[in-house]
């Protein structure tokens, strides 16, 4: 009987590897390095070497095996392709060719992003749910979206590229993307400091954030202790992300928006104040979705990525 | 062999019915009044009489019969139910039952404007795309979102409230559904006559809108003949739904996008200047999207229904 499963999510310096019972059981995690030189043209053989050692190890026949998921950095077609994946040094890459070759195994690939989605629906914070939103703030805003259980992959491969939403017409720094005003200049690790400078520029208040490196953690910090210019800033980013997302809930209707990423490691406070400005500009309907923390952590791609050819094979 | 297929739209005023076959060529259209006395319990059995009439007509036999699939105003769950529909009269409806049960044919039901993006996509301006935001410029902003080729519902049946996307957070006057600043405040056939006003009312300027009743077929007429306060108006609404169409895009990235209603009568310069600011504002991937008018009036949703329970059979 197959009941076993490999999720590999591929990162630019290292790939967590994950050895699954097809319930989501973790029977073995391993990482490895990513060898981007030579057009990163070892990664995938890397990768096959580990799933190899693995079978022998832990004596499973390729029969015995689902299939492997992997998820990379960058937007894979519906055939699990790639046309680019800057940090792997990849050009043109037919991942479930290649891997099918090395390891005889079915496989199935996704964007990263989105498969740590569908980990995160599986068997982390979005587990019950079939509909579902996940961002992940970190120095971007990352963004996965599952509607009836399945990643939306997109015409072009950028659906969930929410950080890419032009939310600020006012803005006049530049985006990476080239245009000014992208969600991800206000509501990511990197868009919170930006907005804590404007604010602290603003005004001579005192602030625990005056006289220091500012970052994230340290705004939700002072956030924590009542600091009246962190109380400002943090309810700004909460106002420009909770509109966002009320927005783009009008779109697929979530049942749950899973929040994830450094930024969400200020806990409680973080979902409470995003609630806040979610529920005043949601439509009525969509003001049910629930909004939690990512559980998973960095292991959302791996489960994410085993899911992704479990699905495959239904 | 299967080759026959009914699709049925419900309005809250007629209801019209198309027989197809299975490649979309149809055969027979015809429409009744609805009848929403007695909570409209009379609705669903004269569909049903129609049919019958329909099958004995053309001389079809059941089997021949793929089903029904019927669209109505109101969310429609997955399994076919209705918890209220305010424009039939209806409380609770299991659609599914009650007209399998009088006609002996499988049934397939879905809300009125997701139904109608789907039909555009079968036989109208969407042809050939599986993935579409379909946007009905009316009274209000209907829209329907297709993922995959198949319609999203949401976890609240609300996926595609888009005309409820709170994007003017300066907006003094309630929305119907109770919040401020929607979409379709600003962006309907309705809004773009409240754009008018105000600009009216900001300047002494020349214009063909003044002592005239102003309707948005008035503006635009006006504005193909270069008056500049509906210069001015055209291009505050193009702007207001180009944006939000560019952040939509960002969550479900839409080969194509339909313009539909009243509003779309307008014809190539309403798309003109809708990509106009869609290109300025998506994300460069998104860009991609096509814009153009739908083809199907108000047949959308006949065609829509069709393929609703065409789909469901495969």
């Amino acid at each position: 009987m197959k009941q076993y499963v490999f999720g590999i999510d591929v990162g630019g310096t290292s790939i967590k590897c994950g050895l699954f019972k097809a319930d989501g059981t973790v029977i073995e995690k391993w990482e490895i390095t990513t060898r981007t030189d030579e057009q990163g043209s070892h990664i995938l053989r890397d990768v096959a070497d580990g799933i190899l050692t693995a079978l022998t190890e832990f004596n499973i026949k390729k029969e015995e095996v689902i299939g492997i998921g992997i998820g990379v950095p960058g937007p894979v077609k519906a055939d699990g392709t790639v046309l680019v994946a800057v940090n792997l040094g990849w050009g043109f890459k037919d991942i479930i060719g290649e891997l099918k070759e090395y390891t005889g195994l079915d496989v199935k690939a996704g964007n990263d992003a989105n498969v740590a989605a569908l980990g995160e629906m599986w068997q982390g914070g979005g587990q019950g749910f079939d509909d579902m939103i996940m961002v992940t703030l970190g120095t971007g805003v990352g963004c996965g979206v599952i509607v009836n259980g399945r990643i939306v992959i997109g015409a072009h491969g950028a659906a969930g590229e929410i950080g890419h939403a032009r939310v600020n017409l006012q803005e006049q720094e530049q985006c990476n993307c080239g245009n000014r005003g992208c969600l991800e200049q206000q509501a990511s690790a990197t868009g919170i400091v930006k907005l804590a400078k404007e604010e602290l520029a603003s005004s001579t208040k005192e602030s625990l954030l005056r006289d220091n490196e500012i970052s994230a953690k340290i705004i939700f910090d002072a956030y924590k202790v009542q600091d009246e210019v962190a109380i400002t800033i943090v309810k700004r980013f909460g106002a420009v992300l909770g509109n966002a997302l009320a927005i783009c809930s009008t779109v697929v209707d979530p049942g749950v928006i899973v929040i994830g990423g450094g930024v969400s490691k200020a806990g409680s406070v973080l979902i409470d104040v995003l609630k806040e400005y979610f529920d005043r500009d949601a439509f009525p309907a969509c003001r049910e979705a629930d909004i939690v923390l990512a559980q998973l952590g960095n292991d959302a791609g791996i489960y994410g990525a085993a899911k992704l050819i479990i699905d495959e094979q239904k």
